[in-house]
């Protein structure tokens, strides 16, 4: 009878991204941002029925989604390009094409933040004439005036809640990722969440509960994100909720029900929790995802909620209990099933200094094992390989490659401190981590240097770079996706709205030359023996192509073994499918070449 | 509050197509041809769930699709960029990349006609070694062999009903689109289906109730097709069923229920019916669409069908009992309610010689009424303009345009006489079929000359470009579609397999020569007075290219005002929804040009 061949590359990239969702008033419509059609657009489905229709048509990545309450409209922004300069669009109830609402020149930034009950008032964040710290605006949609509620000043700083009355605002200003505080203006008045705005900590996720009261979460004094409450009559901050080894990340308010939602993070995992704010019991729920994109919790209490797992792309799902989930969009892998996928094994290994690293350990199926291995050092560099569905990852294994994922220092999930390690030290600490962690695989007998290759991208390519020229005697050869070559080039080629944040995060230039010098990949081009595969998405604009063009070219002069792939019209990442699957073709055959 | 604007001209555009389906034994599976995400692939949806997913990527138009009996796999059939030359494809029941199954040189045709009940044995129809005529083989897909059942001959020959037992086979050969005989092969024994294969008649849908008895649909010696029997043991013709003014075109058996499922023909609509054979007990069934592309009946005797409607894009419906259905797939105009849009009131007028005539008068609604009216010959021209959702119309009666679309003689379902009355005339008869009408349209004070725009594509482009030439006094401009300009060039330059009809369908230009010169186009170039938009697509094998490159070049030779838009990766219509927006958006900007 019929005999079928391997799954092919493309089949593991004919997934799609959903990037946000909302849901209407009535729970009638769900909306959402997909590019199921090939670009990114806003689909819907009218519950029950999950069939979905093209809803809004405009080929741009969508930032957010929200209904009108009264059901006359669905604001959305729209960015160009890829630009990352979201406007707010609005599109009829029953779709339609997105109009321009909130705008205005092309390199400005307007970020929705709250729509009031009555739909009539739209709160947003302006890079317009305050292009470094953002001013914040609301639009009255009645008389289409536009008033300025506070002026940005010393970071960034957005709007992040508003309360019911709309006479109270809580403000965000970020100063790195590890350094973000919340305060609250009503009248003329200002406070500050926490009890010390000096001392580094993040704030996130305000709510007010009441005209009075702001839950939020922070890391003040703490190692993990707990709940927090501050009294607006009494100008008193205290702890609501703190979960142990856990990161409270994301925080949902029911009124109706008077309980909160969060979703911790710990580790490669995280967790949905239900807390009741009369009774203080808090009940673990069954989330059926490890990873939750976003949470919505309705005013009749239903949850929505968009998730991932290893084996699941990014999907949909809603539950009126958070225990049953009924899976509403059905995005897979085009003829695999979960079964011929694999889950990672999760283990930790000690690092040079003592300090417990965690990895992701993927082995692929023994039928499909090819004895090769890759060690992947994520992006970020304070981001982690989690336990969510990669097109890649799956494709490599079905291809027969173990992958290795280590969550060197730096990588979120572990605690505010260790999320700080990396700052101001890209090179040394997280290098030694990966170090260690290719020791282990050798003392494990998982792979030995014959038989391990190197692949990262974004800060990964860089490891990727630095460990190549670092240690090239573990590595039968090595891809680099856009990771920066050379950190003095590279941290003043970063976007405008990076810049505050690079003193704490990379470094100065200046002062720290002689790190900076040390941390560079290019300065150990002596090193870099080993066959290269470098991608660079021509228009990248957080990672400049200028990175990989020196580093390439520096190595050819050498007459080193580099293969160089540009892709003329992506950025950071591969946003048209085509160009995916042709990169992903590429290191394959990149790897293959060098078995022997 | 936000106002918004009209819908626009792409937004009608935004529906997609989808070509046909098939339903798993178990009927848990549907999978569907659609472009959906842009270009034709398969997807899926597991029933009762509707959201679809990705079943095979294979970005190329499907002919059929089939599940394996057993669902080990699915059979379906793919072109190459639309060349029309399919193959015989099979994908791993679960969805993945079609392989090849059936195939040979990329110029020939594979056409699917039956698979076993077992699921091992692919009978199809080939060009390989016949191409004017066609051979019948089956493929063993246990020993991998392949078997030549039948050689086409005198015309082409395709297969077209396996009995159970695969020892009888019904064949079906075309002398034209008027006349198609049919006949049964058992052991060394043919037998021709109906009385006088010699007698000009259509024979079709022939199923195989049971091992010696042939359900089939002709026209033998009547206006209207019925349902016909041949006793494979008797050697005997009869009749079964005829229902009155009505054309039976679909024939489905339910061998449980022992019931035929019939789709009738009839004017501009179409009806389903349920014949019960025990009882002789015919009722009609709300088939909620007015017309129906593919019906489905599975062995539970559960319906699935691909309909549409004035005001409905093609969708699949399912039904248990005929009467209520659900609408599986939702596939609709972005942003436009079935409220804004408009159903036509069907008409009838005398012609020139006293034959009535039916035809569709679209009506905008009163708030968009531009005043201007549309006149448009439908293609074919054995065809008509029927009830169905087409987006050019909805579109540009969104715009204030009226639609008068008639079904001058030739077109279908109003009889075979009619049918026949083209044949060997096609500037006569139809033209002033369509003069009639459109005196009938200034009678009725429903337009003047002064508010007539002429559009057609294909034979209705033939039909512009010959009313303009003739009838200048009548139009204010005129859009021709891909239409053929010049009998003499046309007649040579279709399609290899269209030769063996042209005699009868078209004639000879030789011994009809007076009638070519009198019928073309190009013969009435001093009387194309009026602004023209002339469209055609570069690679259109069925109307060349060159069709509307003369007329163009004459036309512009002589001064006329004639604009032409050429789409170079096109064909014989618009298979890419940017080109369709581009043209249908010329289409209105050249029509608006000319309102006064």
């Amino acid at each position: 009878m019929i005999k079928f061949p391997k799954p092919t590359v493309e089949q593991f990239f004919r997934t799609y991204a959903i990037h946000t969702f909302d849901v209407s008033a009535d729970e009638e419509r769900l909306v959402f941002s997909t590019n199921l059609d090939g670009k990114m657009n806003l689909w819907a489905m009218d519950l029950p029925d999950t069939y979905p229709y093209l809803f809004a048509h405009q080929n741009e990545s969508c930032s957010f989604i929200k209904f009108d309450p009264k059901s006359r409209y669905v604001l959305a922004g729209f960015d160009k390009d890829g630009d990352e300069n979201h406007h707010i669009y609005a599109i009829p109830y029953d779709g339609g094409i997105p109009q321009k609402i909130v705008s205005g020149e092309a390199e400005d930034k307007f970020f929705f933040t709250d729509l009031s009950d009555d739909g009539e008032r739209i709160y947003y964040v302006t890079s317009a004439e305050n292009p470094s710290f953002m001013n914040t605006r609301f639009r009255n949609l009645k008389n289409d005036s536009d008033t300025l509620l506070n002026i940005g000043e010393k970071s960034p700083t957005e709007l992040a809640a508003v309360s019911e009355g709309e006479d109270a605002y809580v403000y965000i200003r970020s100063f790195a990722n590890t350094y973000v505080i919340g305060f609250v203006k009503t009248g003329d008045e200002t406070y500050n969440l926490t009890p010390d705005p000096e001392k580094v900590h993040v704030t996130s996720e305000p709510v007010f509960i009441d005209d009075k009261t702001i839950y939020f979460l922070t890391n003040f004094n703490s190692e993990y994100s707990y709940i927090a409450k501050f009294d607006l009559e009494k100008h008193a901050f205290s702890e609501v909720l703190s979960i142990e080894n856990e990161s409270i990340e994301q925080l949902k308010f029911n009124k109706k029900q008077n309980t909160l939602f969060l979703v911790t993070e710990s580790g490669v995992s995280e967790v949905l929790y239900r807390y009741d704010l009369m009774s203080g019991e808090l009940e673990q729920l069954s989330a059926l995802v490890d990873i939750i994109y976003q949470l919505k919790v309705t005013e009749a209490g239903n949850l929505y909620m968009l998730g991932t797992s290893d084996k699941l792309p990014l999907n949909i799902f809603q539950s009126k209990d958070g225990s049953n989930w009924k899976q509403l969009t059905n995005n897979r892998v085009l003829g695999v099933d979960s079964d011929d996928m694999v889950e990672p094994d999760v283990v930790t290994y000690q690092s040079f200094d003592g300090m417990d690293i965690e990895a992701l350990l993927y082995k692929p199926k023994p039928e499909n094992d090819n004895g090769y291995t890759i060690f992947w050092p994520h992006g970020g560099p304070q981001a982690a390989q989690q336990k969510m569905f990669v097109s890649m990852f799956q494709c490599f294994l079905n291809r027969g490659y173990t992958i290795f994922a280590p969550n060197f220092r730096g990588s979120i999930g572990y605690g505010s401190s260790f999320v700080k390690l990396v700052e101001q030290d890209w090179g040394e600490g997280p290098r030694l981590d990966c170090v260690a962690g290719i020791e282990w695989l050798f003392e494990n007998g998982i792979t030995d240097r014959d038989k391990l290759f190197l692949v990262g991208g974004s800060y990964g390519g860089y490891m990727a770079l630095l460990l190549h020229g670092r240690h090239p005697e573990y590595f039968k050869a090595c891809v680099d996706i856009f990771g920066p070559s050379d950190l003095f080039t590279f941290v003043n080629s970063v976007p405008d709205h990076w810049k505050p944040i690079m003193e704490r995060w990379l470094g100065n230039p200046e002062r720290d030359r002689e790190r900076f010098i040390q941390d560079s990949p290019v300065t150990y081009l002596n090193g870099m023996t080993k066959p290269m595969l470098v991608i660079q998405g021509a228009h990248d604009p957080r990672v400049v192509k200028e990175e990989s063009d020196n580093i390439v070219a520096k190595l050819q002069e050498q007459g080193r073994d580099v293969d160089y792939l540009v892709l003329e019209d992506e950025g950071h990442g591969f946003s048209k499918k085509e160009n995916e699957i042709k990169v992903y073709k590429s290191m394959l055959d990149f790897l293959e070449k060098h078995h022997f």
